[in-house]
């Protein structure tokens, strides 16, 4: 199997025009309302979604046009593995976001807490079930190490 | 943008070889290891994953030939939209498993927890961030009411 097509289901419309404006940490999309607009052929997949308060969306990166299989994420100084990154540009520009949901009407997705760009192609809606995608006893490698010095910088600058 | 096309980054390999011996729940995963073979091109994109106890896989579900908008899962008995379900059949055939990341070998991940078919082609993977991907006061609509009556049906055998 060698290549794999897959069509936009919908389309998430979001205040985040451009990717300069992006919140660069997933807390700055809290709060954030959105809509998703579903093509219309697909209206009757959503039949007893709203019952769910999360859904996880997975997404096309459509701005990303290339790719490094090393990446530099923002806040950090270091060269990270891409799929050690959640960074836009991956070999397969794939987004996932887990979002509240809001309402269903029709085919609008009321949604919140979004770190998304306006205009970006929806593949798939799946419920979020803590069963199945929530983790205990988590370690989050580079990502952790990260955390703690974002901490100790701001303790170092209360006491300068 | 009407079709977005991606390529297998790799093979995920699980004792599971058919979906007639697959678990029908999450749970039958638990202790499951498998292994997945990334493409020697994408090797360098590994780089630090491995200091992440879990990831995120996403997956094509290659088996999946056509769907329908609404889909009666496995311990119901009433139809919901795919996008209420986790079903393999959907408009896009995207698979999504949260799954311990027990060693990363050269192109080798050694992983853990997999209710995955045996072959299925890998699309990317992500690292697992309880900050981005954990939620709280969650409610899972139709799915919720199955773990009651289960429940409830367990309890009734006991007295019975």
């Amino acid at each position: 199997m060698n290549s794999i097509t897959y069509r936009p289901i919908g389309i998430i419309r979001t205040p985040f025009k451009n990717k300069e404006g992006m919140p660069i940490q997933p807390s700055g999309g809290i709060g954030v309302r959105s809509t998703i607009k579903i093509s219309a052929e697909y209206i009757a997949g959503l039949k007893d979604l709203e019952g769910f308060s999360h859904i996880i969306l997975i997404y096309h990166f459509h701005l990303s046009k290339d790719y490094s299989l090393t990446v530099t994420p923002f806040l950090d100084d270091q060269p990270h593995g891409v799929f050690a990154t959640r960074a836009p540009e991956r070999p397969n520009s794939i987004g996932l976001s887990v979002v509240k949901l809001n309402a269903v009407k029709g085919d609008i997705l009321d949604i919140e807490n979004v770190d998304i760009i306006d205009g970006t192609p929806l593949l798939d809606i799946k419920p979020y079930v803590p069963e199945f995608d929530a983790q205990v006893e988590v370690e989050t490698g580079w990502l952790g190490k990260i955390e703690k010095r974002v901490h100790k910088t701001k303790s170092d600058l209360r006491f300068t």
